[in-house]
């Protein structure tokens, strides 16, 4: 595989009315832009627009910064406030992934990311055991271990929150992590931190979702994509699926059969989000 | 197509012990009984024996009335008590479907009947709007309208149970029906009475599903057909679907296209169901 | 259901450049055009540009005509030469129906047609059967019995031209008509004539594609619509769709499971373009 | 997670006739065995009747080489020949596997394995190149590089067909090999050699499937998991999936969708083969 050209993602939200897209494609055709992919949304319930649109980074006479500068007025002019962002995919990105025991989301990452599929680098795995450490390390990646006693969550957050911060990572993945967020953290990594659930929610919130499908009988079980929020398990959606069990599976065999499901949802998931098609709108994304 | 060959359907529940299999195909080998299809579950959470057993009529010496006979004697000894019954598919299957206004899953199984997909009688429609009385009768099938007033929907339950019972069927059909069955007529009919609701359940229990999939941002709608029971949409799950949507689709686009899932989802629990494949256990089903 | 709105849909596909859609937007804003739905492709392999833009009829201060017109001055700019169609949500779609003996997607269509869901007026059904004259007529549509002899099948399909013609429609749908269309009809058809073949196109192309996938043994069957061209079952594909079959189903069960299919992936390709979602691109589509 | 506790498994195939079910049930509950899992098929093309029971081990009052030798005459007096066997799930389940440079299918089985989810011996690696050692050498797993020079295929073949043998593995697993089978190895590996081919088999058999994929214009794209015969991506299949992709998706998207359902479907079909779930029949597999 070659490297895939550089290219900038503009990512954009406003008030609809007419005359956006050729105000932003006026903008970028008037600087011989080359558009190589584009995408629009009207959400008509709350009158609001939505674009991303990837331009050829050498089709442009200017850098990143500068189309920042220029397209910030756009943007004003469009109302668009804060919502609205550029990037580069030049800037390599940056993942910070916690753990708890359950290592098939893991090794799930790490073989997607070694084998050149998921272009992002994984700074740290941090777990609250440590059976993970080995296969992480063996990967080139440092591991840090944080306990997290009864009695000791709030320091061992503050622990957490350090070893994630100093990289500034663009995602927090929670790969069954197991422990929940506190505010504070939601907050602060707000449409970063993504969160893989066991189930298809809203079906099964909170713990042992499997063992819930199962009280239940229902005939498929799920998993869910999401971000992190401060209300448990109801963070906007990024991606779900399902899978068909049926009477014969116990509760090992739904955890067997929904692993596959959670693993292929958080990697497409957090592929997304790195690729910036995931757009935060009220509690529901727009996925381009 | 040929009609297929007559056979005899036996279902059976027992506590689990050694030699279930042996006594009950010792008893059809012993009376040439040639088994075409057979089927068997343990439950190891509740200790409880299933299978279903579909034997050749002509293999037997007997008809239907004498082996359900003589099958009791093994069934005491299997303390199988009332959890077995035998089946004749020379029976001919009857069912009432009881609809609203929404014609989709109507219009489907009067198109599967019509075509010699689902083998089964109709043996009446009821509406509690007439909008579906032509395209009922024009299948051939009556068609009875029961108004459904406020402070007169007892009376008019009533007269449904009159209209259905006076049939004998099989199942009785909530083709989307959108009234809330009283819970006698969920004890009189139990086993029988079979729903489609528009979710994926647990999720979305009760009025307007799509509505409430739709503000939750769920990226997958679902339906779940049921066996209905006095607590509003928790009864037994026979069978469940899920199609893909995304931000683009509207509140109608996630009802047109939960429509797809909802006709198959009901069309195929009501086979599985007129063909005795469906075992009830305690709130879930075993689908042989 | 309150009636959509009026809309005009612009198609256009040319090659790729900078500045295509800022042409295109730019034109539109200019004369107020408020853009509800706006979707865009380049196909690298090609170097060709497409684009599917939906704008309030409401919102432009002239009418459809004055929009082709208009529009065409873009169009000859872009050199798309003949590659771009407006069409006018006001214009109701007509349809003609082709049939055999097989009633499962003709049953279907009728009943999405009967229920609002798919806004077509289906002008009439031609068979080469008589089997599926009721059910027709029972819709309120004409039926025309046209046979097929042996050695006459030339002269017949003389007639059926004369009979889909009449209604010049936007779609003529071979729902499981089982005659090859000869190459004249392709031609002349061509865009318009859409098929439903039973298989995952391209294996098991031509007869009896269910009795093919039993033999080989497969674990899915599928469907297939497509566009008719004189290469038999080998025209651009519309929509796929697969369901699990496994060793316990006979060709019949394939057939049987795969009837569900079909029909939903008829009425999906049906719907996508009779909204003009569907672009033809060489023997590929693009469905925005 | 306990260890399951031990069982036997008898998978067995005879020509259909009365009293199979009644005899072998009978021999097991002669000897107090505890039948925990139980499945049945008759095939009606062929008349051929198969069977999978799963019995306790501390049930039986003898091991598995007197179960063998007493299970053998009633296997005699059903006519059974040699199609029957008696697998012991005390005995740990051996694999090797062959890779080439693509690491997808290798990472998911490692991880599978070391997580505990799929449990087998994974007794050595080959590869022809050496890109997959480092990680096959961090999991404590022996790796051989064996190159398959022109010219020096028949001599590589045969240090691979050394290097596998010495294992007498349960499972020689082609997971992405890309090197064709001589016809011996074929032979001598049946119903042990299994292969995951990117494409949902019989489209596109050989070579590069997704490009033929993309350019036939399909709307899914699939992965067949199949025995391995000397005709060339022929074999009984074990196991299919496939994932939708659109035309936004170029070759490169379809080989990156198309890897999460091979290696899905590489682990479902190994872990149903080693778990004696998949009989051959013919050209086809029961999968119990």
């Amino acid at each position: 595989m070659t490297a895939p050209e550089r290219r900038y993602v503009i990512t954009f939200g406003c008030p609809d009315r007419t005359g956006i897209i050729a105000r932003i494609s006026g903008f970028l055709a008037e600087h011989g832009g080359w558009i190589v992919e584009a995408a629009y949304h009207t959400d008509p319930d709350t009158g609001w627009f939505f674009t991303r649109q990837v331009v050829r980074a050498d089709s442009l006479p200017f850098d990143a910064a500068e189309l920042r500068a220029r397209f910030g007025e756009v943007a004003a002019d469009l109302s668009a406030e804060s919502s609205w962002q550029v990037s580069d995919t030049g800037e390599r990105r940056r993942a910070v992934v916690l753990v708890s025991k359950a290592g098939h989301c893991l090794y799930d990452l790490l073989g997607r990311v070694a084998s050149g599929e998921l272009d992002v680098d994984i700074a740290a795995v941090i777990g609250n055991h440590e059976s993970l450490a080995d296969i992480t390390r063996a990967h080139g990646i440092p591991f840090h271990h944080v306990p997290f006693p009864t009695g000791g969550k709030e320091a061992a957050f503050e622990e957490v929150r350090k070893l994630v911060d100093e990289h500034d990572p663009h995602a927090v993945v929670l790969a069954r992590f197991m422990q929940i967020l506190p505010a504070d953290l939601c907050r602060d990594w707000a449409g970063r931190a993504i969160n893989i659930h066991h189930s298809f929610l809203p079906s099964f919130i909170g713990a042992k979702p499997y063992h819930q499908a199962h009280t239940r009988g229902v005939k498929l079980v799920g998993a869910t994509c999401h971000y992190v929020t401060a209300d448990l398990d109801a963070g906007p959606i990024i991606d779900q699926d399902v899978i068909r069990v049926d009477h014969g599976d116990s509760v090992e065999d739904m955890v067997r059969k929904g692993r596959d499901i959670e693993k292929v949802t958080l990697a497409r998931g957090l592929r997304w989000h790195l690729e910036n098609r995931v757009l935060v709108h009220g509690n529901r994304t727009v996925v381009f």
